[in-house]
């Protein structure tokens, strides 16, 4: 990652920071600060210094003193994006969110909860749990990511094909805006129209308009049944064409993944996978709804996924069961890790009907460039996560892999589709983002940053291709 | 309303218009352009010239000459608003969108849509419906409104609190901001992080932000079947009691409309209404859902409205029972029209669970003021039309009447509400809008309609509370 100089902090700004942090909430030595300067993309800068704020009024007042420095603010969470969108380039203040964890309301007769932002996700989904909600949002590492992080990033999961995305399911937020005033957007209700929606804006923005400091959540009942599914099929063809068949009908599963042939393969290894034989492709179906018509809805998704190349269709009946058909999805992610500890993992959207245009062309890619290509996803969404399985530190290797990406998004935007369907920009993906918005949206967008923020200090640099103009650290 | 001067059209700006609308698609005379002045608010100012494009590059070029000119430009689907937001108040031309009505694109596979803005509500769900398929948003007007006008007001209807609003149902834009740049904005999936939300930014702004020239629609699987119940109650509050109820277990119904006793009063005059005695407040409510558990469904329903209070729960089984059953709802709105001719018909929402408050509060109002008041509209999502019935004609019940809307509003805020559910704020609101939204926040949304409008000539004072500022007329 290149460098960008980051001014020392000033005695002056140091100890205003002490103040406002209060004790034992701010750290400022290197060795401190380090592992707070990466996420899960193993990109790592080092921040100047990281504040654990407790409440708004501190977070106001860190803005402020911010501000009129002109030292950056990053946001986080607990690091685990994957775009690098936390990791404090261009220097500054790391501002963790860990501390305010706090779940505030629950409201089951209205339907929504109020948390703070550092509430991790599946400490949400427990307490809603209890009276029989859930938050649709639900990324695979709900356990350790924050509420705060998912809407930062409009970090969605399985269940957004049928439940949405953080944006359908977010009422309101406060915020603190980078001219360090407090913002008060949405409403309580699942209706309303007074303004423009900045609820929506700030949610995705990678914590660059805005700090979110409070978030009213619409909350879903529970549906009382659910099954799950395991269609395996002769190639990812087959698999791609009944993934269209499936959601061109009524009944919307609230979990409709896909694995390629070379997914599949990486955890072959697995003992106990009890796949037969000759598949090239798998799709675990989830179906939820009432107990009353559970089975019914099984047989008209059953009916969909009976396209010509299946193989095999189960149906889970007990939970044992289910846990045998997601076992070889879930073997998948430590399985990748122990054969490409450092890949490239993207999350391309394209619409539905394009899938099998789309893994075509991914094959075509892989086969041209010698990069193996692992992919598997959100196939109901047409989200797929495509994993380039590279060495890093193998510098032909890199560029293959480079050159690979930069045909891949190439194809993803000729299919209609979009570079990042829940991981977000970051630093990663920041210098493609011109070829998928035009140059006026681009710079609307940046002029609509410079309104919330116009001394550039929230994560600068951030979900937007690098340009010659000055930023906050080198103006 | 106070009239604002609006200057004449020079000479040279009338000959570049004709020559952007082409022959026979300009109005200039003003007996021509009278009809284009209103909206169902009532409210009326008379445009200097109204253009009938047939193309986003005409519209381009109309924004431009506006633009350079400093002429507002306001933007008009059918005029079927209450707010008169698409009333030229600050003069200028209205754009109307009447022949841009084409579909461009329905794709089952992708469950989307491409349509025109001017296409009206009710040809968009007869299209889709062919594929078996529908498009939430379903405001009562929606056999004359357009989808531009829906998406520009956020309009939804009563199926809003199972399936959203347009918000929750586009996935992107094109448009032309003030600038006179084309904004391609959003995705064609139903996932999609790059770059700001500025879709939902657009949806609801009342055509102050963009002229929005085609929209993706995001399209919903009709559902199997759809059962009808009429709930009658012995007064509004145990009605609301019941609402609350209803929206707290998990079947959510597709319709959940309500009618106090003022408004059943006002249909008591039509025949057949077959209404048992003593009835206070009404619920009808509509199921739908896969066939298999329409009737378990319904029964979940049918349990929560049997709450304390409750005279009568019937159950439509054929079609010519579900017109009984929505007569009296259907009668309502031309009962009122000739009772008051001139009503003014609010639409604010609270908390589901503050609507029994809300409703004793605005008994309270009524008796204060003297002003009747009849109460329908959305109890699933809050969102209640409530209607003065007032002569606008004699002065002293109008002031009555803006008292009572004060104390309204103020009511409503203080339960946690907003002032608008679906019918936006136009001119007829934008004086209350200052407090629901903070100073702050108002001051940002108004920054960032100048990065989409430098000059400000798109539908200038509309949405806002009106300020010193010199506007683009009069600056």
């Amino acid at each position: 990652m290149s460098t960008i100089p980051t001014p020392e902090l000033s005695p002056g700004f140091l100890k205003s920071l002490a103040r406002i942090a209060g004790v034992g909430h701010l750290l400022t030595d290197p060795a401190d600060c380090w592992p707070y300067g990466y996420d899960n993309s193993r990109l790592h800068a080092l921040p100047r210094g990281v504040v654990f704020a407790a409440d708004e009024a501190q977070i106001m007042a860190l803005v402020v003193l911010c501000r009129d420095a002109g030292i950056p603010l990053v946001a986080r969470g607990r690091g685990t994006g994957t775009t690098g969108a936390t990791v404090p380039d261009h220097g500054g203040i790391v501002l963790s969110f860990e501390r305010m964890d706090t779940i505030l309301r629950i409201a089951p007769e209205d339907r929504l909860a109020v948390v703070q932002p550092g509430v991790l996700n599946e400490q949400l989904q427990q307490a809603v749990g209890a009276f029989g909600f859930f938050w649709p949002p639900d990324p695979t590492s709900a356990a350790s990511c924050t509420v705060g992080g998912n809407l930062a990033y409009n970090s969605a999961g399985p269940r957004a094909v049928k439940y949405g995305t953080p944006r359908e399911n977010t009422l309101g937020l406060t915020a603190i805006s980078g001219r360090g005033e407090r913002l008060r957007t949405g409403v309580l209700t699942t209706k309303g129209v007074v303004g423009y929606d900045l609820t929506r804006l700030i949610i995705g923005s990678e914590g660059t308009l805005a700090l979110i400091t409070e978030a009213t959540l619409k909350l879903t009942p529970r549906p009382e049944a659910k099954r799950t599914l395991r269609a395996a099929y002769a190639d990812i063809h087959a698999a791609a064409a009944a993934v269209s068949a499936i959601m061109a009908q009524p009944v919307i599963p609230c979990a409709l993944e896909i694995m390629d042939a070379a997914a599949i393969r990486a955890v072959r290894r697995h003992a106990g996978l009890d796949l037969p034989e000759g598949v090239g492709a798998l799709l675990m179906i989830e179906v939820d709804g009432p107990a009353a018509c559970i089975d019914q809805s099984v047989a008209a998704v059953a009916a969909a996924a009976h396209h010509a190349g299946l193989i095999e269709l189960r149906c889970a009946e007990s939970a044992a069961e289910v846990a045998a058909l997601w076992k070889t999805r879930k073997a998948l992610s430590p399985a990748l890790r122990h054969i490409a500890p450092k890949k490239i993992n993207e999350d391309i959207v394209v619409p539905v009907s394009r899938m099998g245009e789309l893994i075509e062309g991914l094959e075509r890619l892989s086969h041209e460039s010698g990069v193996q290509i692992v992919n598997f996803g959100h196939a109901g969404n047409g989200n797929i996560h495509v994993n380039l399985l590279i060495d890093p530190d193998d510098p032909a290797a890199v560029e293959s892999a480079h050159a690979c990406l930069d045909a891949m998004f190439s194809l993803v935007l000729q299919l209609g589709g979009t570079l990042s369907g829940e991981h977000g920009i970051g630093i990663a993906k920041r210098d493609f983002v011109d070829r998928e918005i035009e140059a006026p949206v681009l710079a609307l967008m940046r002029d609509i940053k410079r309104q919330f923020d116009p001394a550039g200090i929230l994560n600068p640099g951030k979900g937007f291709p690098e340009t010659a103009e000055p930023t906050a650290t080198n103006r």
